[in-house]
């Protein structure tokens, strides 16, 4: 299975938001729709920084506002 | 190996940009810049639309301009 851990960069720490995660979508309110393997979702309000495939990692940082 | 296919939807058809690719970054100007497993680059246009981590689908949309 190549479901990915997703994760978030806040003050230069990774916490891990959710494992297994298949699909991902963004949302018309910027923020991204996460669905694990499961079913279970998530709500990432943030941006995608990096995603690493074949170590099965998605990244995400917060967004900065002014 | 965990990789995906990229794709990219134009007028309501899908076309494969890139195969095998690892790494998906963001870019300040908006592109997006696709690492494959062996080192091929390219940078796409567009926004993503869908990923689908387990299908192994990276679905990048053509951004629509006013």
């Amino acid at each position: 299975m190549c479901e990915a851990n997703a994760y978030i960069l806040k003050n230069g720490e990774e916490t891990l938001l959710m494992k297994s995660v298949d699909l991902v979508e963004p949302e018309p309110d910027g923020t991204f729709r996460l669905v694990g393997i499961f079913g279970d979702q998530i709500v990432v309000k943030g941006r995608i920084k990096r995603m690493n495939l074949v170590d099965h990692r998605i990244l995400f940082e917060e967004e900065e506002y002014a």
